[in-house]
């Protein structure tokens, strides 16, 4: 991919917060201050009137696009973030933050408790989406942003997309969640559950203290490999795989044979260096607990909100299947809200959010453009 | 479900054979012989020619159907075995032995090797479904039958029904593969790639040499849970859990808060009791290594066979989903074999095999009586 459209070099900046009487949680908790590491791209405008909030899902973090220092590998989301780009940093100001509950430069368990001079561990607080998108509202007022022109991510970004919605209604103009669900069902739940009892089944988690020692790389390795398989088609697998067999002689009889098991084994052992198993807990845990009505149906809650909605899914996704979606954009409309849903035709199953930049462009520049001249937004492709 | 047509109390029964030379393994090695646990259920008749083997999947083993001594849970497939049952026991006479590898009687790699007075472990050769077949032959041989009326089974199960057909097939009038597929696709070879490196990642597990000491029951335990989320449906999870919470008090963050994930760690748990972790590592390589065509189209090797087939797969099993179960009956079609294929509209996943019985029972029924008669099989149910 040619790199003139991006950005450049990008540096995550860090802001702590101490809210007075603190960073009051859902679970009844509180943290007396939160860190937040953060990326912006482009400018903010003199009326504050074009900042687009980017939410990442489970893995990501603060850096979305542009290239670190020595990096050759840009941002997580650095095909839609850019100079003329889906968000095109030439008009907007993209912001993007690490989740509360994060590794990346965010407070999450792996944080020092000033309590007691420790990082937290398990003793950190059952956080919610609500609680992430709390912090990131924090930052949106640090940078005296009234009301943000959209809001947008895929799958975990998809809830605290609808978080925003319905916490924050009168601070965002539009919405775009991606490869969502209103909440978990049993089958993503228990998909998450097994990814956890893999890392708390590893010797060396114990009980979340292993931050002294080494960490509990082969628990956290699994529970990666079971993701990435959730996060792929069928289709998409065969098309990347077959059975094609690994050209190497193996000495060990269980040893990866097939392509599938070596990348799978590769991409699990490499997550233990760039991701904390506690915040992966953590973090599945508030999505698994994520219920964006609250206990009642959804458009209860979105009722009255002058917000637009553009809903976007993937045929092949079968981990949020297309139902999950419809449901959101099926809820806007009971709300009265205008909302567009768009399934669009991928093999490449949940990683398609991030792999289908040239139908995801296409939608998301006529949204935002819409928005932001204040026009009225696009009909549905899909009848639902 | 009502006992009275239950077969009463079963046993399980071994048999060592020692063939001449050994059992030649497709691996290239030879095990100097080989127990099999086996249970039989009806009588075979004076021509030797109501005979039925049944052939399991994963975790199965010879207790297909009827009660051991004071078990209150019958065998793993008691609703399809019995008087007035799919395998009716007043005229067939029905077989099921447990697969060379596993671990409930038969020769796996919890067995002791001979030459090292302990337990196999890692040293056992890396079997096949072919292998496991051939030990079946073994066994029909042993009853001194020439031809089987039917080889039935799904999943693993069905992959030995191919087997049988492509290795034996002037030793079986008819065949009954379920639920399962001509080769592994890299999904399914992931999933069970993820439940390996969970047996490995277990500190207990130690290279397979643990028999002397705790199992890695962990490890086991949690490739047990992601099978378990494979077997069941999107559909059957929600009617079966939704988003129920557990009732009771969790003293542990991460303690289960939903059903599903209760029932997860209890079978995770259960299982480790009855199953042996390095039989799994075993017996998921045999599956995924097993391509029924042995490298060529299927219907290359099924072309001439006399034997009748019926097809049978569940439109919500997404395990093996049903392209899979079609791509069998059309090598039959294409190899002139007489075939039929029967999807069966069921919620349950690809648990539904085990569950569809009044489905199952009339296509089954039906099927057997035409080819114990000699009649002609009945058509299609779908276009294929």
């Amino acid at each position: 991919m040619s790199r003139q459209n991006d950005l450049g070099i990008a540096e995550t900046h860090t802001v702590t917060i101490s809210p007075p009487g603190g960073l009051q949680l859902e679970c009844g908790e509180s943290l007396q201050a939160v860190t937040i590491a953060y990326e912006t791209y482009g400018k903010l405008n003199r009326d504050r009137t074009n900042a687009v909030l980017i939410v990442h899902a489970l893995s990501g973090d603060a850096h979305a696009a542009g290239f670190h220092h020595g990096d050759r590998k840009p941002g997580w989301w650095n095909g839609f973030i850019g100079p003329g780009k889906a968000f095109d940093t030439d008009k907007y100001f993209i912001m993007c933050s690490n989740i509360l509950g994060g590794c990346k430069g965010s407070t999450g368990p792996s944080s020092i408790d000033p309590s007691t001079g420790k990082p937290y561990g398990l003793r950190f607080p059952l956080i919610s989406i609500g609680d992430m998108v709390h912090c990131q509202k924090l930052l949106v007022d640090h940078f005296g942003i009234e009301r943000l022109l959209s809001v947008a991510g895929g799958s975990m970004g998809g809830m605290q997309v609808l978080a925003w919605l319905t916490r924050y209604p009168g601070q965002v103009r539009s919405a775009i969640p991606i490869s969502t669900a209103i909440r978990h069902s049993p089958q993503q739940i228990a998909f998450n559950e097994v990814g956890r009892q893999a890392i708390m089944a590893d010797i060396d988690w114990k009980s979340g203290d292993y931050y002294e020692g080494p960490p509990p790389a082969r628990g956290l390795s699994v529970a990666r490999m079971v993701g990435h398989i959730t996060y792929m088609s069928d289709i998409s697998m065969h098309d990347k795989f077959g059975r094609q067999r690994k050209d190497c002689i193996q000495p060990f009889k269980f040893d990866p044979d097939f392509e599938v098991e070596g990348y799978l084994q590769y991409h699990g052992e490499n997550f233990v260096k760039r991701f904390d198993a506690n915040s992966y807990l953590f973090i599945t845990k508030a999505m698994d607990n994520f219920d964006a009505g609250r206990g009642k149906p959804l458009h209860h809650l979105l009722r009255g909100i002058d917000a637009k909605v553009l809903v976007l899914a993937f045929k092949s996704d079968w981990l949020y299947p297309t139902y999950q979606t419809k449901e959101i954009a099926r809820a806007c409309k009971l709300a009265g809200i205008e909302a567009s849903y768009c399934e669009i035709d991928s093999t490449y199953g949940h990683d398609a959010f991030l792999l289908e930049i040239e139908e995801e462009t296409h939608l998301i520049t006529h949204f935002l453009k819409k928005v932001y001249n204040g026009y009225e937004v696009m009909t549905d492709n899909a009848g639902i």
